[in-house]
């Protein structure tokens, strides 16, 4: 950490900073500038936020950080990237993965159809809501406990391995005894009890980025699961809150190859809820395999018109497919490396 | 709700939409203009998000809602100002209220210190967090249950109501059995499992709008508690996240005079969340005032420089003393009605 | 538009809103649903945007516009897409475009070896700043008319038509006498004296999105160059502000396929100053082909380390080469329809 | 400037970096931590942007300003606050100061009822648009000189000075040739060839923040106008864009203070275009006095209902003469010292 002084800080503050540095474990380095004196602290400033105390002593104009803050999730702390193998389907390898399904399991008719369609597609998972986070108390908020069977059943018939959303910690063991990968959704992504007790699970995690979580605070996100002993911990992008209303929020495809760059983690994007209109799904999705994710994970619903949650984001059976093979191509494109 | 056709639409899809409308339970209003054919969907629309699907309609150009979609926290559901009593203290009622401690309760001593800093200076409540919402998994987490015995045995010494947050709807119990107001921090404003939890407990909620979350939300947010069976909810602005780096978050006051137009809810203001520098509290925290909040939450604390959490924002007891008289003017000014 | 009253609107209320909407030239259409009565304003409301005062008369709750503002940019007035040609080259038809060059022209050497780059890698266009809008007064300014001349010979010598911006309506005739295509740059999207300037030039204009310019707000702005009666204008996507800091600015990418949803007009995309770190740039722009648009703008320097402007996102020409061949199997997928 | 090396860089990469910065005529200063290597450039980097393409260096992984950018806005330039002359008006002084008056220029006989509105409620100057800025084309775009004839006209009557916008470079000698003030609107606030134009007039300058400009750039801005000549530059808060959407735009009160730190010019805030709506204005406005505001700039019209332009935030005369009396009061409270 660099604390900068202000101009004209005077020797006196100089020493107090110097010596506050010291009593709190850190060993001070002092350059002194033509028109600012700069101190560095010497140390692991991570999880030390208190360091930030410093900007409040008189002389300081402001405290820099240096370090990224998280250790686990980071590149330098593993060579490679992390593949994550889910059944036969290994996330984050040379191999492109679609995760696909509803919003919401409304019914095992709606659920098995919409699987048969997933798999014919050739997508990899299946994904559907047993357990659904809605604005309003009174949408409907899921079948529980009777969706996770029939996401169980779906997986028995079609062989996919099947991702649903776990809100609670206290939910994490009934979640994780029927489905093969935890996701823990954008409204939660710094729900720190949640975080833990997915971090205890021993089944992988699909993290999703919060509408207004920096990059750097998700992967302080996976670094509490990593950190809690589960190193399976896909991060998924799915759109932040910007001033502009044309898109549900803002899809942050540039988050991709920044989070390639900073973490080992495999990275998907989630286009559905993004932009909340099936018609902008198709080029965003195209555009998410080009900027170099490793997976896409797609709202299809056989009947999206009656669909009891977010219908107009949702593609129907035939455009899927047909999306699917552009998919394929682009990533025969981008991936051959 | 109002479905507003393209331009040109035909006369078949005009029909579809309208008996899409009557099939799920609706009643059809057409209004042709000169350029556009409208026709709204005449019910009930709250919590009917599927509505929405209309938009995929072909002819479709946008589905505009017109209700708001909470009803409890709205102020057509109530006359007049909801008032809380939380011991001998009315919040929301004539009476401008101060919440003021520590971020995090680090010792006996320092809550002791501070409690005691908090009733010289005439504040009505004290604050202090026994569970830690933390970006990093590395900092300070809080002391848990000790923490909240340390604010059970400030209440008990200076006659102080207190709030404190909590974090999972599985500790509600726990953390009710101690304190006297439950926090709901920025980071869980859509924890929808925590909003049924601390919906169903017997002590009033203390609601923080999250950094992301629009008002309309935050009043979403609020109707889950009180749909749950708990109606004495005080909202809280706290900052919300924009472009803009120079502060912490942007302190919204503007939601202050929005919040009192829509809602009976009290509405208090975090000024020290917002901002994160100390310097910038008194003046933020006068402007709330004066825009019409019903009360503050301020963090104080003995020894800032060497806080566990969130020294940099952090009043020292002097300056505190200091807020408390200009604060007590200008409520004179802005309250006198 | 419409006008949505207060539930329990009294008769009076809507009587004097009816009566205002006829005085100020419109027809009122009423409609009385259970819980909320609903006055539709009849007649043109594009630019009248004092219909937004009957949000001021007792009795209203809020005032819900329907048509959409812009009427020349919009998809309903012209069949089929706008193809804009720039000597040789075709924006907007089936071949996509590249217009690729330094930042800021520096010297006549820099330039010229900049221009070899591009036409050598197959680009269409050249593009690089004489009037460089910069942050601080202190900083490169460009090297105006000098810089325009060092423009037109590199045209001469390539046959590359030149891209370069106009910051100032009064310098929109010098500038046109030099370059084939002006371009208004981000923070003048909403400049309406140099809108109406370029709106009078018989050359095309390429036309960025401001970092807080909604869509909508943009195609207003290329509404007053088509109403000036400058027919040609290209849109281009550069990146909006949002709290994101990991890269410069947040690429919004589904601002393509909305636009080719809303307008007839040429989408293009400048992958370099939304993200701006060379690294990030070659995802981002295959992206941006993926997301169908119809041309990118990409900044290429042949010593980047010692560029005068935008050194850190520009492209070396060995990886733009490289980049270039990638886009060409994307566009090859993408646009084969 | 300091750049900060990756973990594990080679000596060569450090060497590299080294001899780069002395090459730019900085000099270099090496401190090597257990992790990382950092390295300062001592000089001033102001301007010198150039100097982030260290950025784009092997072995480099992040490269921190130091300095802030501006110098001639900035405190250290200057002992004491900055107090503008305008007519009897002292702008930054003692006295809290009030600007008022209509959105637009419409007619003789509203803006001369405006200006006795202005002048009874005990107002210190007038403002009104001649020319406006207009996101449609097709809106009222002002009566041109016409409305700076009518604006000097009501000084003459009232004696009160006047405020008036200008848009373009080229129109700033009409302009100071009518009013005593020339306002720098938001969608200018980084039109840079408008602020050198009124940077060479010898009139003061009101200085509108952007939507979407930092703190920081709305500094570099009023620099351009301080670096030209100017030094009589008032900055004025007027909201920015937000994910929020029930106000126009998020008054952000928390830069009044923060500038107040910064910068030894005026601070105004303009309340009444950052909310969109009458009803907050007054909120807002007392909210700005106690934040620490040297001035406010309120919209105030006879006949709201039937303004050309932003009826919707204008408050009424009564309501008007009843807001300066609270904003008085809280003044007296606040600027006593």
């Amino acid at each position: 950490m660099i604390i900068v002084m202000k101009k004209g800080a005077e020797q006196k503050e100089i020493d107090d900073v110097t010596r506050w540095i010291e009593s709190v474990g850190y060993r001070a380095h002092l350059s002194k500038g033509v028109e600012r004196t700069i101190i560095g602290a010497v140390g692991d400033e991570r999880g030390k936020v208190f360091l930030k105390s410093a900007e409040m002593m008189p002389g300081v104009e402001k405290v820099v950080p240096i370090l990224q803050p998280y250790k686990l999730a980071s590149r330098e702390s593993r060579e490679g990237d992390t593949i994550i193998n889910v059944g036969n389907v290994a996330v984050g390898g040379p191999k492109f993965v679609v995760i696909a399904g509803p919003c919401a399991v409304e019914t095992e008719e709606q659920l098995m159809e919409s699987a048969y369609v997933v798999k014919k597609a050739g997508a990899s998972m299946l994904r559907g809501g047993a357990f659904k986070p809605r604005t309003s108390p009174y949408s409907f908020q899921g079948l529980g406990e009777e969706g996770l069977k029939i996401l169980a059943r779906a997986r028995e018939k079609t062989g996919l391995p099947v991702v649903t959303e776990v809100m609670s910690a206290s939910d994490v063991e009934l979640v994780e005894s029927y489905v093969d990968v935890l996701q823990v959704g954008a409204r939660n992504t710094q729900n720190f009890a949640l975080l833990k007790g997915v971090g205890h699970s021993k089944k992988p995690v699909l993290l999703k980025r919060g509408m207004m979580t920096t990059i750097e605070e998700l992967l302080m996100s996976a670094e509490y699961i990593l950190a809690s002993g589960n190193d399976r911990v896909m991060l998924c992008e799915r759109g932040i809150r910007s001033f502009e209303t044309a898109t549900r929020n803002t899809l942050d495809l540039s988050a991709v190859p920044v989070l390639k760059e900073k973490t080992h983690l495999p990275v998907i994007v989630d286009p559905s809820h993004a932009v909340g209109q099936w018609r902008l799904v198709p080029p965003m999705a195209k555009a998410a395999v080009a900027a170099g994710a490793d997976g896409l994970m797609i709202e299809v619903h056989p009947d999206p018109r009656h669909a009891l949650s977010d219908g107009p984001q949702s593609l129907k059976p035939e455009k899927f497919y047909r999306l699917m093979d552009e998919i394929e191509e682009i990533a025969s494109v981008v991936r051959k490396e």
